[in-house]
């Protein structure tokens, strides 16, 4: 490093310079602080975002990074954000990392927060809507004042696979649900359930609790589902991650997709349409979203404020569901 | 918000003060600052940082967050360091994401950083080596002067797969390969090469350059093999995502998985024991290597310095080589 020989000092003693330690000589100090100066090296950026108090930081919540969607999310979110010469910092899981949220908004360590997974007992939330922190949701949103989202018609894909079901002639019909806690859930649920009910025709659901989404639950909620209803021809899964799963349960007890049973999800994640999966589902626009939201905040960071948008959604139509 | 209330004036105006605007009047500010104080608010981390030099965030630098596997070792970094107090920084991407980092490690964003995926021409790593700054590779390492690292004995993990074929009686043997840069994918290759050169048997590779690990490169790997070697009854993938990519590729040409061709993988993600895929591979032990990475680098932000390791794997056999 040509700060160390400019200085006529070690390594060691320019790391420790740069890390404040006491165990440097004043002298010495000064020559190092002095060479940093004189070649422009980057400043502090702790004292940089006290004077402009600004820290070039971005906060994202994700809840379950191992939901497949997640990564999606982020890989976009941090190309966009390093592309603007801003961080990404990430806060993961429900529960610790929506405390860690909470702290970085109340002590602004980031400019603004877009959150992915927002429920409406989410505290880091409802804290940043109090503090009047920028904030916006993607994916899933929250009816509170305040809240501005970019979201995607989830009830509107509901009812496109309630219609698909119902037009190829499927009758019996299962649903395995998600937290109604979840605005994405809820929408899709609601929307598929309402072109059935109007319909009159009834829905299958497992008698098992609502767990978190994954892979475990989709498979445990099929095996129940199985277990309790019977023969059924379809199933809706409330997402691709939970749609993987049964059609794991399914293989197990040797039932064929499309065969048998046909499976749907939603998202479209890249998974989804890999071949040896071929799921149908309803595709989100994830990367129309990601790039809207990350407008949106980085407006609010400036004091702009923007109305929330809701994006169309699209039936994918494969194997899993008969199409080739 | 209660600082609002006592401090008499609107929720607007206590972030205006917490956000340092110069539009509120200097006796109201100083009335909001007071009742902040008094409430013990939480102290601004930018200045708590200066003070302490500590700003209890530890950096993390993946390639590509899409690869199943790096979402599974944010997912356990972020629950250790939430656990800890501490906070996670994601940097992204081996272009942009380095740069991040590199500016990340010289501004003292973050107490120390954990690499996933350095390789030999990394600069961040390079940069945080010159600085002495406190890094810890985790899954890929370098050979270099003061890298401290726990990895996984990938040529062992090669040796297992080779001596399994060799075992089970498999002739017509290939393997799609990955960077060399990188330790992991290295030592995986030259462990397996090693064993069947030994023995006289050929590899068969594929004619197309070696491509970042992805589905999308599997599946492609895979395609040429088949165009430019013919039957093969055994293939080595790189890794698990590689693997998935060349089971789409054999679904897609009609070939059958084990019946036709063998396929093995590395790694262990998640997906790879779902029973859609139920692919062989070599297990890493994902979560050890994890923890024993963050206990190192925060070790060695407490100056406290140890040894690396090297972990040992596991094949676990599945569907994908026969095994039932």
């Amino acid at each position: 490093m040509d700060i160390a020989t400019l200085a006529g000092v070690s390594q060691a003693t320019v790391s420790r310079v740069l890390q404040n330690s006491d165990k440097v000589h004043p002298d010495t100090r000064q020559r190092v602080l002095d060479i940093l100066k004189q070649t422009d090296y980057a400043p502090n950026i702790w004292a940089q975002a006290m004077k402009n108090n600004r820290s070039d930081s971005i906060g994202i919540v994700v809840s379950r990074i191992t939901n497949p969607l997640y990564p999606e999310i982020l890989d976009i979110v941090s190309e966009l954000l390093t592309s603007r010469g801003k961080r990404m910092i990430v806060w993961n899981g429900e529960g610790s990392g929506e405390e860690a949220a909470l702290s970085g908004i109340e002590q602004s360590l980031v400019d603004g927060v877009l959150f992915t997974t927002a429920t409406d007992n989410s505290i880091a939330l409802h804290r940043a809507l109090a503090l009047d922190a920028p904030a916006v949701m993607i994916n899933r949103t929250v009816d509170l004042p305040g809240c501005v989202s970019v979201t995607s018609d989830n009830y509107s894909g509901g009812v496109q696979v309630a219609e698909y079901f119902v037009k190829h002639g499927r009758h019996r019909i299962g649903l395995l649900p998600g937290s109604r806690a979840a605005s994405t859930l809820r929408g899709r649920e609601d929307g598929f359930r309402n072109v059935l009910e109007r319909l009159g025709i009834d829905i299958f659901v497992p008698n098992i609790p609502v767990q978190e989404i994954s892979h475990g639950y989709g498979r445990d909620a099929m095996a129940a589902l199985l277990h309790t209803c019977g023969e059924i021809d379809a199933v809706f899964c409330i997402n691709d991650l939970v749609a993987l799963g049964a059609m794991d349960a399914l293989l197990k007890v040797g039932l064929r997709v499309p065969e048998d049973v046909w499976v749907v999800g939603f998202d479209d994640i890249s998974m989804a349409s890999w071949e040896t999966n071929s799921l149908s589902t309803v595709r989100q626009p994830i990367e129309t979203m990601v790039r809207e939201g990350v407008d949106l905040l980085l407006k609010r960071i400036d004091r702009i404020d923007e109305e929330s948008r809701v994006l169309p959604v699209e039936f994918i139509p494969r194997r899993s569901t008969a199409y080739s």
